[in-house]
C-alpha cells in the first residue's frame, strides 16, 4: 500500500536534500505564503568541509552534524520527513520515495555530490571514500584498527600495508586529510605506540595534475606542497592511479605502494534522481541549469548546489561544488521561486566568490582571497575562523572551538574509538580480515536505506 | 598459525579489561619493576554511568570513552593490546586469546558486566541493551528513528507501539534513563515534531520490587519515584515482565503495553572468562574471590569490580557493582600483587563506602552519603560534579561541561544523529522493518570481534 502526500491549497515546493543550499532556501521561505517540504535520506545535515577532521580523531562526529529538526524549529509551512527520494515523474508533478509519493508545485534537487570513482569498480570496492559521517567514522575506525593490527604483525609486507597511508587526489580534501594523518603521525603515534617504529608510517598523496590545489593561487599550490613535505608527506603529484586491489596500489607508471589504507578524494559527481530529463546530465554527473537554476528541459524542477552546472562563458563546468555557491544559489531561487508564485520577472543567479583556502596542519594553511594571498599561521587563523562562523548551531561552534583549543595546546587528539567491528585473524591472514571488516561495515556503515 | 607471547626476566601481570578497576590497577603498577600487559577487546575506556546521556542524545560518545592507549601514555612497563580473550589454562598460565597466546605469572580478571536477561531468549532478542557505548549508541537512534516513523504512520497501534517507551529496571541505570526520555520528550519533542501528539508519548518505568532505587534510603526511593512522575513518567512498581516480542510488553499480571522500545535495565552478571574454576562462579555469575580478591581454586589469578564476589557476612552478594568498588579493588590489588611477588604479607581489601546517588532530571536527582540524605537542585548539582571529576581524560571534562552548560541553558540536546541504517516500508510493514533494523545493527553494532 503506497502512502499519498496531496498538496493543499498553498503552492507546495519540495526541496530534496539538507545540505547547504537546501536550508538556505528552506529558511528563506520561513516567512512566505507557501508549503515547503524537506526531505533527506539523513535527520542531520552534515558539514562537510570537516569530515577529515572527523575521520583522523580530531573532532566528534556529532559536533559538526546538526539535527535538520532543529534547523527549522517553528517554520511552521515547513515539513521535515527522513526518506530517500527514488524517483521524479515531471508529467505528474510528483515524487515517488521509500515512504510514499508526494505531488510538488515546484521541485528542488539539492542531493549534493558523492565520491566519483570514474567508473573503476575494484577502486571503488577497496578504497575508502569520505563524504559522509558514517564514511569518515568507518576511514577513522580503519587507520585505527591498522595501527592495532601493526603491533602484532611478524610479516613485513603486512606491515607496510598497514602502516603506509596513501590519499588520492590533490584537492583541498587530498591536502587537508594528507596533512592531519602526518600530524596524527608526529604528535600522537609517538606517544600511543611507543613499541612502533615510525619510520615505517608512510603518508603518500597522490595528484594526477602537476600541482596540488589546481583551483587556487601558484603561491598557495607551492606553499601547500612545501608544508606538506615539511609535515613528512610523500607528496607525488603527476602521478595517475591504475588500480587498487585493496592491499596493493599501482600507478600508470607502473610504481607499487603496498598499502590497506587509500583514502579516494580525487573526484566528486554529482547525485541526480532517475527521472530527470537525461539530456541535461553534463560533465561530472551535474544537471544543467539555466540563470535562475532551472533544469534544462523541466518547468518547475530546479537544481543547487554541487549537483547543479550553471554552465556560462566564464564557466564551462559550472560553479565551483563549494558552500557558498550552494548557498547563494539557495537563496537566489527562494527569491525567484517567490516571483514565479507571483508572476513576477525573475532575477538571474550572480556568483560572488569569496575566495579559497586550505589548511595543511598546525599553524600552516593558504588562503586566496582574489588577489589577496597569505599562507601560514594567519591563515591558519583565518581557516579556523571562517569554518567556525559556518559551522550550524551554537553548540557546535561551542564543541568544535573547545576541542581545537585544546588540541592547540596538548598537541593530542580526543576522539580514537574503533567504533566498527573488529575482524582478527591470526597474522598471516592480516589483510584479508582487514578488508573483510573494510567490506562489511561499508556496506552497513553506507547508510543508505533499503527499500521494501 | 599461532602466535606466542612469552614471558621475559620480570613477573608479568596480565590485566584483562581496562574498565575502572584495569586502569587503576594498570596505573598503579607505573614504577613496580613488572611487566604489565593489558587486553581489551576495545581501545577505549568506557564511563559507564554516564551512557544513557549517550543514548538519549544529551551527549557525545567520544566524551565518555578514552582511548587506552592514552591513559597509559609514557608508562614503559605496560603493553596494550585490542583483542579478545577466549580462555585461561590455569594449569599452562596462559591465556588464549583471538591475537595468540600470552603467558603470564599473575592474572586479574577486571571482564565486568553485561546485561543479564536471566535466560530469556525473546527478551534478549528484542529488547536493547545498554552497557556499552555501540549499544548506547544503536538506542539513540532506534528512539529517533521511532519518532520519525510515528510521523508517516496511520495505523493507530503502530503508532503506540512507536511512541511508548519501556524502561525494564528501577535501580539508578533505570531511573536515570526514562527520566532523560522524559526530558527528551518535554524540552526537544515539543520543538522538533509540531505536528506530534504528544499526549500519545508515555514512558514507564517498570520495577518488580516495591520501590525503585532498592539499595538507596527510603527518602531516596520516595523523592525519585516523586521526581520520575512530575516528569510524567508512568511508574509500575510490583510489576514483572512476563515476555516481550518486539512489539508488545506483557507482565506478569497479564497487562500488555504495546512498545517497539524496551530498554532493559534490570540486572547485570559479571563476564566470565572460560577455564576458571566452575566452582568459584556464584549469583550474577561473579568470580567468588578471597579478602585479597584472590579467585577461589586458583593460586594467582584475581579477579575485580563487577565480576568479583568478596562474600563476606556483611555481604553476602559482595560488594556493589560500582565504579568505587573497582577502583579501591584494584589499588589494593595492585599493593598486595607487589606484596606476593616480594613475599611480604599482604593486606585484606576494606571498601570505603562512598555512597550512592542517582539523577532523574534538570535540578532532580537524590544523593545519599551514609547518614547525610539530600535530594532536588543541590543534588544534582553534586551529581555533576562528582561525575564530572570522575571521568577520564581533560578533554572529555571540559566537552562533557560545556555541553552540560548549553544544555542546561538552552533546554536542548545536541546530539541527534540518526547513524545505523534506517529501513522503511509502507506504513503497514513499519513495525516488521524497524525491528529488523534493530535486529541487524544490533548483531552488528555489538561490535563483537569475530575469531577465524
Amino acid at each position: 500500500m503506497e502512502q499519498r502526500f496531496p498538496k493543499g491549497n498553498k503552492p507546495r515546493i519540495i526541496i530534496v536534500g539538507g545540505g547547504f543550499g537546501g536550508i538556505e532556501l528552506a529558511k528563506k521561505l520561513r516567512n512566505q505564503d507557501v508549503e515547503v517540504i524537506m526531505l533527506d535520506k539523513h535527520n542531520y545535515h552534515t558539514f562537510q568541509p570537516l569530515l577529515y577532521q572527523v575521520a583522523t580523531g580530531g573532532l566528534e562526529a556529532d559536533s559538526i552534524a546538526f539535527p535538520l529538526r532543529r534547523i527549522f524549529k517553528g517554520q511552521k509551512n515547513l515539513t521535515f520527513r527522513v526518506t530517500e527520494v527514488k524517483k521524479v515523474l515531471p508529467l505528474e508533478n510528483v515524487v515517488e520515495t521509500t515512504i510514499g509519493t508526494f505531488e510538488y508545485d515546484h521541485l528542488v534537487i539539492s542531493t549534493g555530490s558523492t565520491s566519483n570513482f570514474f567508473g573503476q569498480t575494484e577502486i571503488e570496492k577497496n578504497a575508502m571514500p569520505m563524504k559522509s559521517i558514517p564514511e569518515a567514522l568507518n576511514l577513522r575506525s580503519l587507520i585505527l584498527q591498522n595501527l592495532e593490527l601493526a603491533q602484532i604483525t611478524t610479516d613485513e609486507l603486512a606491515e607496510a600495508e598497514l602502516l603506509n597511508f596513501v590519499v588520492v587526489g590533490g584537492g583541498p580534501t587530498g591536502v587537508e586529510t594528507s596533512g592531519a594523518i602526518a600530524e596524527l603521525k608526529k604528535h600522537v603515534l609517538k606517544n600511543d605506540y611507543p613499541e612502533l617504529d615510525l619510520s615505517k608510517v608512510n603518508i603518500y598523496l597522490i595528484e594526477g595534475s602537476p600541482e596540488l590545489l589546481g583551483a587556487m593561487s601558484v603561491q598557495a599550490q607551492q606553499k601547500s606542497e612545501a608544508f606538506l613535505k615539511e609535515l613528512g608527506v610523500t607528496v607525488m603529484t603527476n602521478a595517475r592511479v591504475q588500480s587498487y586491489n585493496g592491499r596493493q596500489l599501482t600507478l600508470v607508471d607502473g610504481r607499487i605502494i603496498p598499502s590497506s589504507t587509500v583514502i579516494w578524494s580525487a573526484g566528486v559527481k554529482g547525485v541526480v534522481i532517475e527521472g530527470l530529463n537525461p539530456q541535461s546530465v553534463v560533465r561530472g554527473n551535474r544537471v544543467k541549469v539555466n540563470e535562475i537554476n532551472r533544469i534544462d528541459g523541466h518547468e518547475n524542477i530546479y537544481a543547487i548546489g554541487d549537483v547543479a552546472a550553471m554552465i556560462t562563458e566564464e564557466l564551462p563546468n559550472g560553479h565551483p561544488g563549494v558552500a557558498p555557491a550552494a548557498i547563494q544559489q539557495g537563496k537566489q531561487l527562494a527569491e525567484n521561486l517567490i516571483n514565479i508564485i507571483n508572476n513576477k520577472p525573475t532575477e538571474p543567479f550572480k556568483y560572488f566568490d569569496k575566495g579559497a583556502m586550505a589548511t595543511v596542519g598546525r599553524n600552516r594553511a593558504v588562503v586566496d582571497i582574489h588577489k589577496v594571498r597569505f599562507q601560514g599561521v594567519f591563515a591558519w587563523f583565518t581557516w579556523m575562523f571562517v569554518h567556525l562562523m559556518t559551522l550550524v548551531g551554537f553548540r557546535n561552534k561551542l564543541v568544535v572551538f573547545v576541542n581545537w583549543v585544546w588540541s592547540y595546546f596538548s598537541y593530542d587528539r580526543g576522539t580514537r574509538l574503533i567504533i566498527r567491528p573488529f575482524l582478527r585473524g591470526n597474522p598471516e591472514l592480516l589483510l584479508e580480515t582487514t578488508k573483510l571488516a573494510n567490506d562489511e561495515t561499508t556496506k552497513l556503515v553506507k547508510d543508505e536505506p533499503k527499500v521494501n
